[in-house]
């Protein structure tokens, strides 16, 4: 079969790969509807971490189950699944609290996972994928796979920032991830929704998603600007979605005493002191989303098209060209790229 | 009058000082029932903060209103109260949410607050200030002096780190803060409440208290005795009650994924990275005390008998013996000292 394998920084090819099989029985095995590239994938392809053996690609993925283990017995052939990026149980009592990325017995879907590919194996069925209550109408496609990661994981910051009714939510970072924590703070009931952005494709799709203001500077002036948009205290819940140092302080000085940020920017040489959290009177809590923990609502807004997440998606590939996919993610003339096997 | 005054580290000196005066119309003046030495206060002493000129020390305090300022209308002339070490307006955006110690007109009691005197000025009486229901009995004064500061600022950790029922409570630090977190953790509801601790005295109070567990192991080792009594899983809720970089990182370690680490001990050369709280899923939350949040709560409990904090305090001395008083606490002779004007 086809699939995306990573060779070196830059170096991405579609390639011939045995198929995938059942290893153990709680596996299934599903065709792939859709993939795409995560921004988490540029980081390996930019050189910022490291590409020691050949990577096949991809962790997003929505399709029909073809084959499933002995063990599987809530999912079914013939069933269109969305799956998260960890595999998880789904009954262990950390996925019980809602942390099915820290499964006791988790796999990891991530950078390597292989779902750019026309197949791929699932471990952990059962606990890991969600069926849709019917075959999908093919416009409804790119946000179930949206709801993979990108939804599901804009949400889970949006949530772990606690954004709700009365709140004021500011988000840092304006890819699909940002994009869609300002999608999930307008259904979460948010009263303003201020995006931080400097492009005007991306501002505008965050209005459309609900979002209420724009700022476009960054750093300490962001912030202030932010402040005066909040008779100067700052925003009640902040959610970061890039992971760099830079933002994670903007994201913590944008947040009032007693306030939340959460963050899901996968963090890249983050330093926190004393004096950033100690004060200052912030909630931080992120991590890699349990995207599990909110498909099955996702699911249900999205079949019954109340949200349109996969309007994230700006190009839409054959699998075959999954290297001017990167490009164009990399030189961000794309945010996010759909792949069709 | 008499009172504290820090000139160098290890050089504490009772003086004579000028008598407080109102200041402005919404201070009042106190005359100290009882006074006490903080934890903190030993940064400073041990040189650890810089003493740039001479400081009059304290910042916990109960005693009696001796004068109000004209715009006072809440608390009256021989009231009996408890304050903060923040005074607070406890009416602004902030104080509302609950966060008096970032009150946007907060004036900092901290160390150079002058409690450790006969009497004091407390800025912003009305927000500050809470009255007991009638004078109270000379044996509830310890009790009422813990809850200025330990007492609410174990609290303020415990409600970070939201210890409630069914939940296991981990508390690193076995000082009055640590102690107190252990008693406010028992009121909340906690199932199981672990101490570290290597002190017999203070292993003793912290089951009176109501630990269920002490470990005496620090760091990694710790941390693995931890997990071996959750399931491996690590404690629900973790009380920091140190501030330093190890202590944290023994909070963080010993916390299961969702957790909450509620942080109370002021940090100070504490460095975290994105490893430590990405993949890890803890909850953070901490600063200085919103103490005035949970008084009127705190009272109730000591008035009625119910809780007994000024268990904390192992040695008494009228003030003329401050010196020896921070003596005591530093060479750890004393978990702490309350000090009689």
């Amino acid at each position: 079969m086809r699939a995306v394998v990573m060779h070196a920084p830059r170096d991405v090819r579609v390639e011939d790969r045995p198929e995938p099989r059942i290893q153990k029985p709680t596996d299934a095995i599903i065709r792939l509807a859709a993939t795409c590239i995560c921004g988490s994938d540029l980081w390996p392809y930019r050189g910022a971490d490291e590409v020691s053996e050949p990577l096949p690609m991809g962790h997003e993925y929505a399709g029909v189950v073809e084959e499933i283990g002995a063990d599987v017995h809530d999912i079914e052939v013939g069933d269109f699944v969305v799956g998260s990026f960890f595999a998880s149980d789904n009954t262990c009592e950390i996925c019980r609290a809602g942390y099915q990325t820290s499964c006791l017995h988790r796999e990891v879907l991530g950078t390597g996972g292989g779902a750019q590919a026309e197949r791929m194996r699932v471990p952990l069925a059962d606990g890991t994928l969600v069926a849709t209550p019917a075959m999908p109408d093919a416009d409804l496609i790119p946000s179930l796979l949206a709801a993979s990661d990108v939804l599901g994981t804009g949400w889970f910051g949006a949530v772990a920032a606690e954004a709700g009714p009365g709140k004021t939510v500011a988000v840092v970072g304006d890819g699909a991830v940002g994009l869609s924590a300002v999608l999930a703070a307008k259904q979460l009931g948010a009263e303003k929704i201020v995006l931080f952005s400097r492009h005007a494709d991306r501002q505008a799709l965050g209005r459309e998603f609900g979002a209420t203001d724009v700022i476009e500077e960054r750093g300490d002036e962001g912030i202030a600007k932010l402040k005066e948009l909040t008779g100067g205290l700052g925003a009640h819940s902040v959610v970061e979605a890039v992971g760099t140092h830079e933002s994670m302080h903007q994201a913590i000085g944008s947040t009032r005493p007693g306030g939340h940020v959460g963050f899901v920017g996968v963090l890249h040489d983050v330093a926190i002191t004393g004096e950033d959290i100690f004060m200052t009177h912030v909630h931080l809590h992120g991590g890699p989303a349990p995207v599990r923990r909110f498909l099955p609502e996702l699911i249900d807004l999205i079949w019954t098209r109340r949200i349109d997440p996969g309007k994230v998606f700006d190009l839409e590939l054959p699998l075959d060209e999954a290297a001017e996919g990167y490009r164009a993610m990399d030189e961000r003339r794309a945010t996010k790229v759909l792949l069709r096997p």
